[in-house]
C-alpha cells in the first residue's frame, strides 16, 4: 500500500483551509461593502447563466481565484440581494455576523445529529437553546424540557406544519382507523400561508378538507372564533372529524394576528390540534410589549417561529415548541437495528430524527445559541425595536402624502400601503390596482429597492418589510423618495 | 428620527465580520489539527451540558472568544467527531475546504431562493450544478433539463422520498379518487432505509402496505424481481394498487445492491413509480468501474443520492432526479397571491419550491457547484478510489487474521465482518453476536475510532464504513491493530 500515501489528495488540510476560507470571508465582506451598488431585484432575464458556463463538470481542479471571479461576474448579477439595506419584499432574512459564525461552526463541526449518540453535545445545546428561546418568549412550562414538552430545530415552517400535522393525524386514525384520513378536517384563515394548504396535502389529507374561513377588514383579517366553531359544527353534522387548527400571529400578507385565546378554548372544545405559526411575528414576541399577541399559547398543542427571518440568524432555522413530544415521535420514529445504540435502548436520551422528517440533521442549534449569546436578550430586543421604529416612521410618511393611503394599521414592521386613484374620484379597484402595479414595477425595476404585494380583501397593496439586517433610516427615506418619485410619474401617465 | 441611527448597533458591519469570521476560521482549522486528540465517539453521559450553562439566554451581549472558550470547554467534549480520521459509523459525512467555501458563499448570499425571482442565479445554477452531475453519472437524458427532466436540491433522502411519493401518490388518487389511499403499496427490501417506511408514513400511505421484500445471503441481499412480481401480482389480486418501488443502490446496513434494470422492468410492466435511493454509493458510480450498478436507470422515475455523504460536500446536500418534473410540481406546487410575480406567471421559469417541501431554499447549488469545479471529475474520482482501496486494504487485513471473518463480498468502501467464535466450534450466531458487540464495544470506548454495527440475515457484524475525508493508510493501519488488540481479550475473557 506504500503509494496510497503518497498519491493522496487532502481535500481538508488544515492550512490550506484556512487560507482559502479567509479569501472567501474578505470576499463576502466586500460584497457587504459594495451591496448597495447592485440592483436590490436581479434585473436578468431567464435562462441568462446557461451561456456564462461550460454544460458539463470541469475534469480538472480549477482555482478558487478563477470561481470567486464567476461568482462575482456571473452570479452576482443574477442574485436578487435579501442583504441589501433596501430590500423590503417578503419578509427580511436576516443574515447577521453571528449567524454567519453559527453556521460555520455547524459546517466545520459538520457532525450528523440525528441521534443523541452521533454527538451527545448537538442533541443537548438543542434542548437548552429550545429552552432559552422558550423563555425570551414566555412560552408556559409544558413547551419545556423541565415541563415535558420541548423544543426542536426544523428547516422551514412548512416541516414543522407537516410533522405536527402527521402526529395530529395518526392519533385520530389509530382510534378510528386509516379510512378515516379522508373525513379529516383542518381549519384555517384566508389568511393562513400557503404551507398548510401544502402540509396538508403532503401528509394524504384531501385538499378539499381544507377549510380557509373568511376573514375582513373589520376584524384586521383575523380568525374570528365564532366563524370557527360554526365551521366545525357543521364538519361535524356532515360526518367529517375535525383535526388541527393552524393560528397565525403575523399573517404574511398584512401582518394579521388570530386571537390565540380565544381559538385555542375552541379548539380544545373540539380536541382539535392547535398549532400557532408565529413564523414572522414570533421574533418581536420577545419585547413585552408585542408578548400579549401569544397570550393563550398555553392552550396550544405546538407553535413555532423562524429566527431565519427576524432573528438574525442566516438560513436555516426555524424552532417549532410541542406540548408533547410523544405524539411526533409516534408518527416519525423508526428503529432500524443499525441505528440502534446503547444510549437509546436504555438512558431515556432525546433522539431528535424522530421530532423531524429528515435523519441528516445538521447541527444548527449552535447557530442558534452563538445568535443570542453573541447579542443578549437586551440587543435582540433593540434589534426588534428599531425595525418597528423604522416601521413605524415610514408609516409616518404615507400618512403625511394624501396621494397615499395605510390600508391597514400596522402591528410588526410591515407597512401595507397604496397610492389612492384621486379623492375626487369614485373607489374603483381596478384603478387602484394597474396604478400600484405600476407604482411597484417602477421602484422593483429602478433596482434601487425590492418591495412585494398583496391582495386581501380584494385590496391590492404594496407591502413594505423593514428589518433587513442592514437597513438604517437612510434606506427608508431613499425608499420613501424613490416611491413619491415613481408615483409622481405613474400619476401623470395614468390613462383614467 | 435623529436619533435612531446614532443608536443602532450594526450586526453585519463588513470589517467586524471580517475579523470574527477570521478568528472562528482559525479556531475551526485548530480543531482539524487537533481533532486525532479527542475520542471519536463522545464519551460523556447524557444530561452532562446542562450544569454548564446558564438555564436562561443572557441578557447581554457576550464575547466571541468566551463563546468560543465555551465551545472548547463544553461542546467538543460532547461531540462524536464525524470529521475524524478515525471515524469509520455508519457512513462518513465528507467535509472538504470547498464544500466549506460554499457554505459561506451560501449562508453569506443569504439568499431565499423559493422561485426564480427571488435570486435567478440561484435557480439557474442549481439546473446547471445538476445536469452537470447528472452528466458525471451518465443518467439518461430524460433527467436533464435538455431532455424535461431535471433535478433539485433537497436536505436529505427522506425529503426526496416524501415528494417522490407524494408525487406518485397524486397521480392515482387523481384517477381513484382520495379513498384508494388506504389501497397503495409500496415495495422494497428488507434492506431498504427506514426513510422509506418514514416517507409512506408521512404521505398519509397506511404503514403496514409496505412490503418489505425478503433477501438472503446468496443474493448479497439485493431484490429479486421474482419476488417483487410475486408480491405485486399477490397485492393486485387482493384489491390492491401498487403504487411506488424503492430500490438501493448500496444499502445502509451491508452496502448491497438491488438489480436496477430487472428491477425496472417489472416497475414498467405494473406501472409503479420506481425510485432508485443511492444516497452512499451514488457518489460512487462518478467511476466508470462503478457506473454499471446504475445500468437500467432510464426506466426509473426518480433517482436520488446525498454528496453530503461521500463527495466532499459538507451538510446538507440530497440531489434528486426526476424524469417528470410535473408530477412533483402537481402535488406540491403552491400559487398565493402573495408570491406572484411576472417571471413566473409569463417567462416558464422554474421555482423549486415547487420541487420540495420547503419555502425557505438555502442556495446550496452554489456548494455543490464550488466543490466540483475546485476539485474536477477527475480528482473526484481519485476521491472515490482512495477510498475503496483502503477498504479493501482494510478487507484484506481482515481476511489474513484467521480470527475473523469477512462477512460479506465488499462493493463500495464498507467492510462488514466479524469475529468467529473459534475454528473449531460448531456455529453459535448467539455466542457470536456477544463477542461481536464486545469487541465493537472496546474499540468505541477506547475512543481511537469508532464503527457501528448491522445485523443482516440474522448475523450480526460489525461495519467499518472507510472514507473519511481525513482518513489515510495509517488510520486504517491503527484501526485494525486496535481491532485486533480488543479481539484478542475479548477472547481470552470469553466464557463459552
Amino acid at each position: 500500500m506504500a503509494s496510497l500515501s503518497t498519491n493522496a489528495f487532502h481535500p481538508l488540510e488544515p492550512t490550506d483551509f484556512s487560507q482559502d476560507s479567509k479569501k472567501v470571508i474578505d470576499f463576502i465582506a466586500d460584497y457587504y461593502k459594495n451591496i448597495e451598488k447592485y440592483p436590490v431585484l436581479s434585473q436578468v432575464k431567464p435562462g441568462y447563466l446557461k451561456p456564462q458556463f461550460p454544460d458539463t463538470a470541469p475534469y480538472s481542479p480549477e482555482s478558487l481565484e478563477d470561481i470567486l471571479k464567476d461568482i462575482d461576474a456571473s452570479i452576482i448579477p443574477g442574485l436578487t440581494h435579501w442583504q441589501s439595506p433596501n430590500f423590503f419584499a417578503y419578509f427580511q432574512a436576516n443574515a447577521s455576523t453571528a449567524g454567519f459564525l453559527g453556521e460555520m461552526l455547524c459546517s466545520g463541526f459538520n457532525v450528523v445529529n440525528f441521534g443523541w449518540i452521533t454527538s451527545p453535545a448537538a442533541t443537548e445545546l438543542e434542548t437548552l437553546v429550545m429552552d432559552w428561546m422558550a423563555k425570551m418568549l414566555e412560552l408556559p412550562p409544558p413547551f419545556m424540557s423541565s415541563g415535558n414538552g420541548g423544543g426542536v430545530l426544523h428547516s422551514s415552517t412548512c416541516e414543522a406544519i407537516v410533522c405536527t400535522l402527521a402526529a395530529a393525524r395518526d392519533k385520530v386514525l389509530t382510534k378510528n382507523g386509516h379510512e378515516a384520513i379522508t373525513k379529516l378536517v383542518v381549519y384555517s384563515s384566508d389568511q393562513t400561508h400557503s404551507s398548510l394548504q401544502k402540509g396538508v396535502k403532503l401528509v394524504g389529507i384531501p385538499p378539499t378538507n381544507v377549510r380557509c374561513l373568511p376573514t375582513a377588514f373589520p376584524e384586521g383579517f383575523s380568525l374570528s372564533p365564532l366563524t370557527l366553531e360554526a365551521a366545525i359544527r357543521k364538519d361535524i353534522k356532515s360526518g367529517f372529524i375535525p383535526l388541527y387548527l393552524c393560528g397565525t400571529v403575523g399573517t404574511t400578507a398584512c401582518g394579521a394576528v388570530d386571537p390565540v385565546g380565544k381559538l385555542g378554548k375552541v379548539a380544545r372544545k373540539y380536541n382539535l390540534w392547535f398549532h400557532i405559526d408565529a413564523a414572522y411575528a414570533g421574533s418581536a414576541c420577545i419585547c413585552p410589549e408585542f408578548r400579549h399577541y401569544l397570550d393563550g399559547v398555553e392552550l396550544a398543542d405546538s407553535f413555532s417561529m423562524n429566527p431565519h427571518k427576524w432573528f438574525l440568524t442566516n438560513m436555516d432555522c426555524c424552532c417549532l415548541w410541542v406540548q408533547n413530544p410523544d405524539s411526533l415521535i409516534e408518527s416519525l420514529s423508526t428503529k432500524p437495528e443499525y441505528l440502534r445504540n446503547g444510549a437509546t435502548d436504555t438512558l431515556n436520551v432525546i433522539d431528535y430524527k424522530d421530532w423531524q422528517i429528515a435523519l441528516s440533521r445538521r447541527f444548527i442549534a449552535l447557530k442558534l445559541w452563538v445568535v443570542i449569546r453573541r447579542h443578549g436578550l437586551a440587543t435582540l430586543r433593540f434589534h426588534i425595536r428599531s425595525d418597528v421604529k423604522l416601521a413605524s416612521y415610514f408609516e409616518s410618511l404615507v400618512a403625511k402624502d394624501s396621494r397615499f393611503e395605510v390600508v391597514l394599521p400596522r402591528k410588526f414592521a410591515l407597512v401595507c400601503f397604496r397610492l389612492k386613484a384621486g379623492k375626487n374620484k369614485a373607489h374603483n379597484e381596478n384603478l387602484n390596482q394597474r396604478l400600484n402595479k405600476k407604482l411597484l414595477q417602477g421602484v422593483n425595476e429602478s433596482g434601487n429597492a425590492f418591495m412585494t404585494h398583496a391582495v386581501v380583501g380584494g385590496v391590492y397593496f404594496i407591502r413594505c418589510a423593514v428589518g433587513s439586517t442592514l437597513t438604517e433610516e437612510r434606506h427608508v427615506e431613499g425608499l420613501w423618495k424613490l416611491i413619491q418619485d415613481k408615483a409622481t410619474k405613474v400619476l401623470l401617465n395614468a390613462t383614467y
